[in-house]
């Protein structure tokens, strides 16, 4: 059972490590960690993680993976690595993606006319790129699977847990890992957060949000 | 303000991930994985991390983050390492642990006398290690902070953020990180899980358990 992530520069790493600390954890799993090419990749923050699989090397996967962040943007622009996301994901059995990853996926064409989600201030780009997207922690259409933002990751982990093994696998791992979740603070979802850190937040994201909404565009009327 | 990640090899990778992707997200934050030695360290599940510090380069440190995993045990019989801890940990802001990674730090000497948390399975380790165990999500005794098992990180990240830099701040990382958990089952923790389930998982991690704990009690009787 071959688990691949994406990884590029700019990657948030908790969009990787959470499904990964999830589904490492089924028996029989083994996790690749797939970039352009094999060696480091610093993430978000300044965390390097190491690829050791370039594209060409992959094996076929049980699930594919592609986590969000800021270097989501650049992976538009590579069509090296649409390539492979498209040809992977239409041979894995479970096409999972990870707060903007899901737009990357969407860019590689494997979300047309699926329902899908993502981070919160991205939703309106799934449907740029022709997904249709649903404000929910996670998304299941036919084979593909998106969670919203960052640490939604661990909720999908474990739900695609339940898919390749079982619910009993999958709560086995939620105890392994303690996922018994106790936010000190209540401010997780738009609806919940206080109003003015809401608008700082989309006041801070708005140049990238606006560069987001215009790739995506771009992106769909050239495809 | 200087964030000090520990890695080691086994290493749970989310143990360092969780903590470090809410508190990278505070202004100013800096974060520094630290080892032995610069390079890349094996975290469990075979994903690779990069320590880009060695214990003689670490800066002083506003938060100190010592993780947990199966390499546990192998940090208690690795004195530079202790010795790394305690110095920092005794100049650092606030010390954290979190899973086993409490457990280092209470071999180190950070914990004589506080009260601690560590994952479910091995709270009595904080007791033989001099620390008073307490089964709760994230324990604050002075600036000692310490999480439950692997996924508490991001819990711990977010309380850590609020005494850092405030609540707001800590409200906005998590609007950010959208940590709004919805896990689809419902076994995070002993009380609640499936009793076959939690049986099971004591077995499994029997010998484990049995080598942790006799490891405590040596070196506590030998400190």
């Amino acid at each position: 059972m071959n688990l691949g992530f994406l990884l590029y520069p700019g990657v948030t790493a908790l969009d990787v490590v959470g499904p990964f600390e999830v589904l490492a954890r089924v028996s029989g799993a083994r996790a690749y960690f797939i970039a352009d090419r094999v060696g480091p990749v610093e993430a978000q923050h300044r965390l390097v993680l190491h690829a050791d699989t370039s594209f060409e090397e992959a094996p076929p996967l049980s699930v594919l993976c592609v986590p969000g962040g800021p270097g989501q943007l650049d992976c538009l622009d590579n069509p090296h690595l649409l390539r492979f996301l498209r040809a992977a994901g239409e041979r894995a059995q479970w096409v999972t993606g990870v707060c903007t990853g899901s737009l990357v996926l969407a860019a590689a064409g494997l979300l047309n006319g699926y329902r899908a989600t993502t981070h919160w201030r991205y939703l309106e780009c799934l449907r740029d790129l022709g997904a249709e997207p649903v404000s929910k922690r996670i998304v299941a259409d036919r084979n593909r699977i998106t969670g919203a933002g960052v640490s939604a990751g661990i909720d999908l982990g474990l739900f695609v847990a339940g898919l390749l093994a079982g619910e009993k696998t999958a709560q086995s791992i939620q105890l392994q890992i303690e996922y018994d979740p106790q936010p000190p603070f209540r401010s997780g979802s738009p609806d919940v957060a206080d109003p003015e850190i809401l608008d700082a937040i989309h006041e801070q994201t708005q140049a990238l949000y606006d560069r987001r909404r215009a790739q995506c565009r771009e992106f769909n009327s050239a495809a």
